[in-house]
């Protein structure tokens, strides 16, 4: 697939995280001629956070992973992804499948079950070839490399036209921390499916109830405020792997948590910028909400409103549709308070169109491949961003002519 | 624009509904060479109950309407509708607006100003040029017919691409009572602007709260089990008026109910096949739900999302989505519990595909054009059912390319 008009020039130089390792291999899951497995092996030590989708009809590995995520461990640990096969809706059998490749990773690598972790992304109801996978694995255990990670965030992927990756240094205390994360996703879900996927390095040092309060907090603020078509996945997996080899202790730092959280920023972005058809990528500013939550809420009903993004596929200035989705959203909201801004342009204030407006500029703005919303409620000081990108033609063929 | 290939033959042929005269006259509002007011004037005794969008911008007449509609009077009633602009997010200019028309209906129809009631669709936040409409009216007011509906369908049309109207007879203790009505829409909403409207006028007698009540109840398992595009208008208006004039008071009359609920179930499904890019009528039968809230809940969830109706749209009988919507929805699901079907098709049961299932049978099924998914959750005794349309490139070329 041709790669995205919004994607980034090249795969960006990441820092090597020290006490991972990483491999990837073809097993012809479901795809012929590339890579479709990746192995990323923790040193010990190392502590796992996790979110996961939380869809009602989760996948198989999905549901392996939660139940391991909360135990502390002083092994190392393993994380297996495959790419063509979602092992979703497999019913007993997902469960199998699931078993024998960590079971398989587990023995490869030295490491006990538990310390496996694994996801699955692709087709959905179709059997998981485990025994493709287990094949690879003494291969892609000798193989392992710590500079192998754009290995890995290619191997990962699906519909994604292009491998995501982010990652800086940082210092704390006169020494180097890393942080270094990969992803893959170009729909919130898309049939053969673009589940969305994030694996995070750092070799700081943090406890595991650390990790997990700040991932599940910055993810809030990250992943969960992007948006391509509001389908959530039953695969959607983000773990966060801390290695403990920089021996600094990250705990209540906040410049670790803002760098954390620029490398998840930037894997978000990076995952709208990959949204299937996307010509545009949007960001939307609401402020003056009553709270922060009914800023999202407002936030994703104009990310989310079919409308709003046809007419910035367009680039039609259609601040209407803008005030349809803030009015349809259910949180509190007040016609003659809002004001709307498309870029630096005023476009609505008073509950009508700004006396300054000129349909000219705010049109010469839409032409941009990067468009900013601002709403404004005028109720309180509740704010969020979120990000999303158009919907164009190449959405619906995309996912209407895919599978057939 | 070219009619729907989903729409029906022609305009149904329907009652004539005593103590209900109606108009319709080319102003100009908007358009050109085509009719885009109409009037209806209901008899002394007639009562009016209605609902409205739960929007938080909703427009002045919406507004209006709302202050005016919980009132019992003696007097007769009139309905003015004007189609090109929806008086939407006009400031105090739309107040200044509504104010203007009402006050002159009245005074043509010769009816207090609180008897009138109006709706304006078409485009958002421009002022409505009432002096248009007003220099109208005497006009509309000599031109009342009783048999003038299709006329006053048509006057109401925006992007619509063919006129609505339902309507049924039926016998009660041996006399007559006849149901009319007329609905505009094709999106929930869109830009210039496909707010849905509705007038149903009736012959029977019954008490203001009976009606409303009944209204209420029935519009949330008819036009409230619809949807388009997810998106919902700043102006949607319902409105029932019951003329009295066949002497039969229908106060819990269950045959009443029920044709009442044809009528309304018949509008609503013609608004559906009117959806924007349509080329698929979609049935979503939900059963089996722990509760009927959380079945409309998932039958919402599956008809809104983008990767289901995109699917049908490319004939893919891609029971995945299906999987997914019911997964994210938030409503309680099991997935080793559901069932789905297409048509008759068993696809999946006991979380995978079914033994018996058939890509190729399911292929052929998708390619009619009246598409019927069944879920059954396996929960409980919750049901509903929701109708949609499939997600086309149609859908994309109106929005996208339509005001700009």
């Amino acid at each position: 697939m041709e790669r995205s008009p919004l994607a980034p020039a090249s795969f960006p130089d990441l820092p090597v995280v020290g006490g991972v390792r990483f491999a990837a291999t073809a097993a012809g899951v479901r795809y012929k001629n590339r890579t479709d497995v990746m192995l990323a092996v923790l040193d010990p030590g190392s502590v796992v956070a996790g979110v996961f989708t939380r869809s009602a009809t989760r996948s198989a590995p999905v549901l392996d992973c939660e139940a391991k995520i909360g135990q502390d461990s002083p092994d190392g640990a393993a994380i297996l992804v495959n790419s063509g096969n979602s092992n979703a809706f497999t019913g007993k059998n997902g469960e199998i499948a699931t078993k024998a490749v960590t079971a398989a990773t587990a023995q490869a690598v030295n490491l006990p079950e538990a310390r496996v972790f694994t996801s699955s992304t692709g087709v959905i109801g179709e059997p998981l070839p485990h025994d493709r996978i287990t094949a690879k694995l003494e291969e892609l255990a000798a193989g392992l490399d710590p500079a192998g990670i754009e290995d890995a965030a290619r191997a990962i992927m699906t519909t994604d036209t292009f491998p995501k990756g982010a990652g800086t240094t940082i210092e704390i205390d006169g020494k180097s921390v890393t942080i270094a994360g990969i992803a893959k996703g170009s729909g919130m879900i898309a049939p053969d499916m673009a589940t969305m996927l994030v694996y995070i390095f750092t070799d700081a040092v943090a406890p595991r109830a650390v990790l997990q309060t700040m991932l599940a907090e910055l993810t809030d603020r990250t992943f969960n405020c992007i948006t391509v078509d509001s389908d959530t996945s039953t695969s959607d997996t983000l773990l966060l792997a801390a290695t403990g080899v920089s021996g600094v202790d990250v705990s209540g730092n906040t410049d670790f948590r803002d760098a954390l959280e620029r490398v998840m920023l930037d894997l978000a972005h990076q995952v709208v910028r990959d949204g299937e058809g996307a010509t545009k990528f949007v960001e939307i500013a609401v402020t003056g909400a009553a709270s922060d939550t009914d800023a999202k809420t407002h936030g994703l009903s104009i990310a989310n409103s079919p409308l709003v993004k046809t007419a910035i596929a367009g680039e039609d200035p259609n601040w209407g549709r803008v005030v349809m989705a803030i009015g349809k959203s259910g949180a509190a909201a007040d016609r003659d308070l809002l004001s709307i801004r498309f870029g630096d342009i005023l476009v609505a204030e008073n509950g009508w169109v700004s006396p300054s407006y000129s349909e000219a500029d705010a049109a010469a703005y839409m032409k941009g491949d990067h468009i900013r919303i601002a709403v404004d409620l005028g109720l309180g000081s509740g704010r969020t961003t979120v990000w999303t990108c158009d919907l164009t033609k190449r959405y619906i063929e995309i996912n209407a002519d895919y599978r057939s």
